[in-house]
């Protein structure tokens, strides 16, 4: 499914339950982070050994990629609430990062744009 | 662009600045919260009135088309290093919601699914 | 108890069972950001008339009292690991903030500091 | 200063900026959350040796005290909100926790309750 067939069947999920009326662009942020965060609780406790080893197991796998789902679609109900096109957004994003970091000046660095040095 | 095609733009821009010995895992979802958590500023000290006005404002528009922007692209992320097809797994996990959530027994109501009455 | 018999009482708790091995202090971070988020799902789906009907209830002032309580021990601990004293730094932060929001600029404004007009 | 004593002088800069009307408990629960991403933002890209070196550095101190500063005084603005002890709160869920995590069943494992075994 291509994202805006996702955005039809997230819409028509919400419309057969009559949720429209709670999802205010407010609630749909918050409830975004919410997952976000249930998201970040899979690496709790975990170091970057334990998270390649923790991936093996297929539980794991099935948690990352619910809670992955999860964000996408609250995205997508943000989106629509907002009018944005994501893919658009996303695209013009990455240029907009292109031009924060220059290869030349962040080659191999994780600062931010805004500490980058001359 | 499609998402794969973005997959591959993000990755490309990672790759230019040599910039994958940063993104483990763990790295990458803590990266998704904190673009979760400016979007979630946007809506600091705003009540629902509040938020329908501040979205006339095209600054406005343009914050929050680029922070679902940087979500949208941290997760592609993810989803590459971990091996996930997001599409199939926000369709799929669709299917899990519509049965936690049975039409006739949530209609209406903004309960979690563990608190839904017989 | 003050907070620093509470950084006593949460420290025994941590080495009767044998868990300051976990608690780096990234790790510390991440989980009082769990806890907040918890925080933050008491608020789902609630609008502001919502939350004030929602406190009469016994078993919510109980779940807002434990969730306040998670975040001030994960504070406790990150202070402890990082070697702060929590009640100064507040105090001092005070101080700060109070620079950076003067009365005459700010008073009746939801703005940040940073958009503060002279 | 004490907690009590923090309190006032919070509750003090408030009024003084006739801030109480932004307050919300669901406004303030929110901004609680953004400044412990901001916490979080400390620890981004940064693996377990790449922090203790970062603490080396005086401003790096500062910025974690600072932020530590920022989620007490929320904390602070939420209990008074609430009408939590914040203190009380606290000793009681320290003894929750205690008949969650029984020394015996959790000593040396970092497991969630819901997943220790008998």
């Amino acid at each position: 499914m291509s994202l805006p067939e996702l955005t039809q069947a997230i819409l028509k999920f919400r419309d057969d339950r009559n949720w429209a009326q709670f999802h205010s662009l407010r609630n749909l942020i918050v409830s975004l982070n919410l997952e976000a965060a249930e998201l970040l609780e899979l690496t709790q406790w975990k170091n970057d050994a334990d998270m390649t080893a923790w991936q093996e197991d297929s539980g794991a796998r099935e948690a990352l990629r619910d809670e992955c789902a999860d964000v996408l679609l609250y995205l997508l109900l943000i989106a629509d609430r907002a009018g944005i096109d994501l893919e658009d957004a996303a695209r013009r994003k990455l240029e907009k990062n292109a031009s924060k970091y220059p290869i030349a000046k962040c080659y191999g660095s994780s600062r931010k744009y805004t500490q980058l040095e001359d």
